[in-house]
């Protein structure tokens, strides 16, 4: 790598400390940089800084957005009376795609792990209680992973919902659709059989 | 994806344009710029806007550097007796990671190819026959690829460098190393079978 100019090298020593990305895919999005037109890299250049400068958080929903209010909670045909908690913008964005859901969200920011400190003063848990005692919440759907955290972190918060009167609901786990049971693990096997419903 | 904002949406549209990264790829970066610190997404842009304003090609060899001669050039060190022709800059860095040459190189700047009308004024044969004549240039090593293109253009080097007082050489080539045999192309085992040579 060293036989390249420093402009070069650093280019490529900043591309490979993004994730996933080797030093042998920077090497190679550097030289395409290098010989795009001059516009291109700019382009790309000043969609980096304003990424940084332009995105802040939803004052209400806390996921990714331009202005006070995202996209979401500023549509009057989103229905205000369901509530689907997620730990991430890019979760929120998953269940988007999927068309299932069309209420508000509330992004917790992580989801509580002892181990690694994250008490629920780290995650917004206070500000979902918050939103439920002030909005006309009629449902709370839980959809934080199905990781061990995730589960804890549904777990806290329903014991937390309990008390108010709101409905408490969980997404449904099991076998993925179009997956072969021979490849999916035991622990979701168990969790689809004991989450069995009647269909007939 | 486009339940992002417009910011987002924009750096991800960018990032997928560049070869080889698709949209989740994309999106995963950005949400990563996003996350990182501010500076190092200020680097990050600066690096690309430096690359294109500070790197040029070398005077001498054609390769990419960030001075009139690049290091190699420069290098007293050198065997400027040797000159390997490689097609693109990326394939003299690759041959000085084998560590295989200690002598200058020649960069074409790509192959000739009638199809796409690249004839041998639009890559830099003049230049090189002017090294040639000009240099104290005792051996041209044509290093370009083996593909079709690339055969071509180093008969075409060699027929061009035969009438000058200089030795013309090609690298070898054959089953790589730590080759199947079984999974080598039958092109590849024909020319293999054809260069053998006595070991005892």
């Amino acid at each position: 790598m060293q036989h390249y100019p420093d402009s070069i090298l650093n280019l490529i020593r900043r591309i490979s400390r993004l994730p996933g990305i080797g030093e042998k895919t920077a090497e190679r999005l550097a030289l395409h940089i290098l010989r795009a037109p001059g516009q291109e890299a700019e382009q790309l250049a000043r969609a980096i800084l304003d990424l940084k400068a332009k995105t802040r958080l939803c004052s209400r929903c806390y996921s990714l957005s331009d202005g006070s209010l995202c996209r979401i909670c500023g549509d009057p045909q989103r229905d205000s009376t369901q509530l689907c908690v997620v730990e991430q913008p890019a979760d929120m964005v998953a269940l988007e795609k999927s068309g299932a859901f069309r209420g508000l969200y509330h992004i917790l920011g992580g989801v509580l792990s002892p181990m690694d400190g994250v008490g629920p003063d780290k995650i917004r848990v206070r500000e979902l209680l918050t939103r439920v005692e002030t909005e006309a919440v009629g449902e709370v759907v839980i959809a934080t992973s199905t990781s061990v955290e995730g589960e804890a972190t549904a777990d806290y918060l329903s014991g937390q919902l309990a008390r108010r009167d709101v409905r408490v609901t969980r997404i449904a786990s099991g076998v993925p659709v179009g997956g072969d049971l021979k490849f999916v693990d035991q622990v979701t096997l168990k969790r689809a059989m004991e989450s069995r419903r009647d269909v007939a």
